[in-house]
């Protein structure tokens, strides 16, 4: 697996999923990289990075018994839970299936204990009140009370998978926020998280600027002249931004 | 209509809606019983059990003058509000329609006066911002303004009905939880409620063993060695718990 | 443009949407004034008044490069940003689409130097979280990070559009609260108001009869007897109502 | 029931559901009577004329032997297929549910020998292969192998019911063609047969009119004169039409 | 793999889906083995029975040159069609895609070449003109004529998949016909068989008996009275069925 | 409008949307021109090339007398109709709407008498019957019986529109086939004509190869090998082509 820069996870700590998916678009022509239709269980608890560790489910089969297969350490569901890294963000490939809720509050307890920081499904989850209380990100497409038997069976782990319409390889590097959940690449992480840095500095820059009343063309995106007045405002020490 | 146990509303009032469902599909084989597409007004006010009052509605036809009706008491509607009985959770099949509100602060202020303890519904409320600081908790598939007769027509009262893709017949027993809502066919009830009751216990001891670093094979679900050990927990009086 | 008598839109901001459309139906036969699907960013900032600005959005094409027009003060979303005059609600047609955000911080950020009073969008906003602590009440389909030109571009400023399933005029009275968003066509609105002005007061009248036990065929809504009552009531001075 | 003129139904089936449609939204108001999402398993057999019997279905529940049941005559699917009246078009409120057939090809058998004229389901059938080649036009949403106890049971009789979004009280007429089908509520049944039939012959004239080379501004819709032009026309004993 | 018996699977081309989806209920409680949404490209050419062979796609990445990779012998998509045996239903988990089309009539004519008796997949195909006249049944979703690298890619072959919400393992014995396609789980597939080619005789001679004036209930499902009647009427040699 | 080749139309004639949208993706990156969710009225009838002539469509208002305005030469629709040029195609942004149909048989008959070669349409159209009969290929996504004016209003002519997902300009290149339909840039018109002739010749001769057994990967898409046989077969005259 590629090896990333060692600031890299910390920088993108400060990189909104907006100007992220900008500077994919932007710079890379990605537009499938923002995955569809989930939020946060809690909304005070969104913000995650880290390396994408992937399950995939399919659909039930009546005659098999998912239950048994629990005790089993082979069971790709409990494989998954006892061998994710810590850092990791686990994502679930559920296909959309809002019958079911893959994780509750037991299975979420395991995974903070094992250091994971996100959780990012196209399903549902259930246990959400319990949830919203645990200190783990957790976005997914809805609540369901019904275990993941009612309606899905584990298959596979850490194999590329699809996930609210966007693939999700393992390692790929996954970031959210109050937003949502976009995925980056694993070999752009590193540009991305540099150029995201340097956005986030001057669209903060900009946002002041428009807030004390200067006009949107010219300004956002900067024109040659206003990138050129923040450049010399940084090395200016950064003295406190005027209007128009 | 079947008489329940003395004590199975108060013991549901301590289940979860994940636990019921899991009892539904390990020991009745059944996967239809949970309430698609609703959720909670406030999420402050979600938890209620009662038995199920019903109501069904059909689309509108534009001639038939739905407000003349209103005053009428064997309008379904009104008949409905006004012999629903105390403990009773209203249920109402409205088809997915969300471009009207089936209730508004009136007539929830009148379902309280008369002791409904839930309703749940697969359309939309109206005035859901007074309804949010009600006592009453109200489930449904989303908000809008329009009253009911932009494009419903209340048909029958206390027929078996479909309600979010699940059969509810009058008493069938509801509870809801921030999860969502389950329906328990009444001749189930008591027993559900025996083994969530117990099943809630357990869990709860295999939560604290998993928070303190237990691994999941084997604790979750239970196998047998860990069955005996919760049941000599018990035995010795509930000490605290132990990890792994 | 229909000149709106002067107390319109104060009168506007003490009637809810639930009564607005309510009038539209009985008074008008209108049943495709409420705009689907659209709910605040922050349901403490849902409250507006004001005339519809419109801005019109269609599909992308992977080349025409969006970012270039945007300094160019005749690109219809600059266009739209820095012409919308102060008090107007800013709608926005995006057909539903839920894989971009159409403002942010920044332009949202510049709505508000421009007075603007509210936004709604039949599609997704970015940067929720800043956006959710403005002080703008903002109403949409969704979050999404990715920016517009993802999947939209802005083609026409102030020419009818649709929105939600309904068909808004520049100039219509658009009006939002809890509920969500109601579009009154402009020449109907002093009518609306006034109308919804008086129900207000009988339906708050009501209310408190129905809390107090009234119950509700004859008094919701209000047959003539307490429709004679109610004017009493407001003769008399409005002395603490009674029960039925 | 109210009786209907004697030559209303044979009118009806010289009329197209386009032309009703467009009577009863220009003289009635109406925009909820056509049934969305439905079409002809086989579109060589599609036009019937005749008054609705309606079967209510709702979601199954695991436990109902809905099999067993199906020898009892007070089954409500039995019930139905046993006492529809010949001439009836038979209406199927499904709920829009696919997973499942509601009709195969022994129960229209049936039908056929009892006389039905029309069968309409917002659902799907089974056995589409047979029924595409049996004698009775059959318009539903779909084709399903599984058996309607998959996911539905049949629930009541005669009621009033939805069927693709309209209201359809038994005693409707429901006229079908190659565009879809649409429900005339009986007591306009007469009113609506009548217009249609005049309608026809003035728009198979104008049809001529422009296939010659006629505008449509003022030949379609017909102004008043061409309107004259079209009476004139009929006094001379309907000789060949004439272009523009 | 699990043998089949030798006449399984000729007993099978001779039993309807509805047939198989009924047996799968009745006998095993199965009620998720039918493949939803997929139509045949050609209805004349709908019916073949054969085991699984599966192939996974995953959402794009716009920076993977899907076309490269196609020269390679390891790609999944090139791996599938030159490996997969003769008789098999090549199956294709699409995730529901239907902005691309996953084969067109080159590959199609491969798959021709190959031996492949059937293609199911929950997304669309391309070229479908000429694909209506070529010999091999293929049921999809819709028609698109993207190639798929436009949406898909082609990421895993013989692992158990998705399709049309139902789980297939390789090896399944999937029937298709003019209803759709039901997937026979292997170790079930004599069994199903077997009392599929019994159900289909009694059911014709139901039929008959039905078209000839039988009533419903008795007959259909066939009470002992019935099935009596049946076993005496083989016994007798199948003289010309009586009614009722 | 700028200027196509003399030759581009004629060449698109001869060339699939497989093959347009194949050439669209690999040599512009475009991902977007493919209107989703049309089908033909008649299957028969699909294949067209031509010029796009939009219309816009917003929803109703219910005191918005439609048929009034269609005897105002300035309305929409009637302006649209009478000005299409000859060879147009006629592409209609209906907002996916369903339930109106927009054109009926004496409106496609003016487009037939006005040389029109095609429609498409996001929504849906009535008198199917009958247009399934006429010369006219039609595209749309359903049938309908009622008149647009139960749910659309004609809005805007010539203006960028936005059609199944796709931006359409005015003089677009339009062109379908059983697949469906696709919209090239008219910038491109050219350059695609031309790469499109030649892409359906070696593919022509490829599926010849195939068809006799050639193996895919090499083949399809050729190596250099595979385009250095095909020319050299072109330059033999084309022969009888051999297999691998």
């Amino acid at each position: 697996m590629i090896e990333l820069a060692a600031e890299t996870l910390d920088l993108l700590k400060g990189v909104s999923t907006a100007t992220i998916t900008g500077i994919l678009l932007a710079k890379k022509g990605m537009r499938t990289r923002w995955i569809a239709g989930v939020r946060p269980v809690s909304p005070a608890r969104c913000s995650f990075v880290g390396p994408a560790f992937t399950l995939r489910y399919v659909p039930i089969r009546e005659d098999l018994d998912s239950k048994a297969g629990l005790h089993d350490p082979d069971n790709p569901m409990r494989h998954a839970i006892e061998t994710i890294a810590a850092g990791s963000v686990f994502v679930l490939d559920m296909r959309g299936e809002l019958g079911c809720g893959a994780l509750g509050d037991i299975l979420v307890s395991r995974l903070i204990a094992r250091g994971v920081v996100g959780v990012v499904a196209d399903g549902a989850m259930r246990d959400v009140g319990p949830l919203s209380e645990m200190a783990l990100p957790v976005f997914c497409a809805g609540a369901a009370a019904p275990p993941s038997g009612n309606s899905l069976l584990a298959m596979d782990v850490q194999r590329p998978i699809g996930c609210g319409g966007v693939l999700v390889y393992p390692g790929d590097i996954v970031v959210g926020d109050s937003d949502g959940v976009v995925v980056i690449p694993r070999h752009l992480a590193d540009e991305v998280a540099q150029a995201g840095h340097e956005k986030e500095q001057i669209e903060a820059w900009i946002k002041q600027r428009v807030q004390k009343g200067a006009v949107i063309p010219g300004n956002y995106p900067p024109n040659a002249a206003v990138e050129a007045a923040y450049r010399q405002w940084v090395q200016e020490g950064r003295p406190e931004p005027k209007g128009e």
